[in-house]
């Protein structure tokens, strides 16, 4: 699929401020990679994907989500054995992998983060279940920025859920409050990187205007 | 912030395959906008986010986002009873709204969606507290690429989780298996629509290697 397609009678180019370059990149040629080659994924690459995603939005600026970077061969080995089925070879593959998680105690940055109203943090300190569940839908918020600012780097992404969280927690995180809830591979596709495209819902089947 | 600054002693841009100027409106100059102009959001534009937004990758390609547009104005009224605080006035002024929710039916369109492993949606029928999990965590990364497109399309978001979800969905999303999340006010920015940006985590705080 190209962005010149034409779709339900409009051409959707001409409703975008990016080019077409940009769109594909982002969007619609973009795509989960399942084999990479064997170049690194370099320091400034990582840091480059961080200065991106930390500019997007979250609820009250909160910014839950922490990135553990998988670089070391013994750290990577830690990592694959509690990936679950195929998961396993891509992630022992890839030339990066990436364990995202999302800090429990967030708001203990919140007055930072959100210094016009730093007392809401008091709210937190004894809410658990508000903080479990802001981390996680703004971790998640986070991990999408994530995965377009490694296609913003020139590097395919590819975001994993099957595996054991408390696991990688226990090897990973130990002495943090960190709670993980995604791994995504990164590097540059290799050969047969990819299934064809699956089917996506239709406008009519997503969407209702009223 | 431009996209040229130097960051840690590398420049950023160095490190980017797209433009300044679609790393600019993506990510280092967008920003959540609390005022609009008047001028409308067309059909077009919605149906070229939408169309953008169905792109990015979901855990077994589920795609559980709903969007409901919000744009006669009975139907405006009633989600702006149900907004808090000063986000009232924000949707009430906003030239378009789109009320995010996830089916928790989704499985229903997996056999579709997952061609390939169909037999996976008996798993899901009976459990649906995986269901509820897969479709929150799921919806969130979608809201994100909803954010992206809309900023593709030269449009800028206001994302809100602050309103009575439960209100909404008795009065939006009667008859459906649709759980509200999250509001997106769109439309071009108008006077005044942003604050100052807040402060954003250091890579050295929301980033380890191992």
């Amino acid at each position: 699929m190209s962005v010149d397609v034409i779709v339900d009678e409009f051409i959707l180019q001409d409703q975008l401020i990016l080019n077409s370059e940009a769109v594909d990149t982002l969007f619609l040629e973009a795509r989960t990679a399942n084999a990479f080659t064997d170049e690194p994924v370099t320091e400034e690459q990582m840091r480059a994907i961080y200065e991106l995603t930390k500019m997007g939005p979250t609820a009250m600026n909160i910014q839950p989500m922490r990135i553990t970077w998988v670089k070391s061969e013994t750290a990577r080995a830690t990592l694959v054995s509690h990936m679950a089925g195929g998961n396993a070879a891509k992630t022992a593959a890839a030339p990066m992998a990436a364990i995202l998680s999302f800090d429990t105690h967030w708001h203990e940055h919140l007055p930072a983060l959100f210094p016009h109203a730093a007392e809401r943090k008091a709210a937190f300190d004894d809410n658990e279940a508000a903080r479990l569940s802001m981390g996680n839908d703004n971790g998640h918020l986070q991990a999408a920025y994530f995965i377009m600012a490694a296609r913003t780097v020139g590097l395919a992404a590819g975001p994993m859920a099957g595996f054991n969280t408390l696991g990688v927690d226990a090897d990973f995180h130990g002495g943090t409050t960190n709670q993980t809830f995604m791994v995504i591979n990164l590097g540059k596709p290799g050969e047969n990187a990819w299934h064809d495209r699956r089917p996506r819902l239709d406008y009519e089947v997503a969407t209702t205007t009223v």
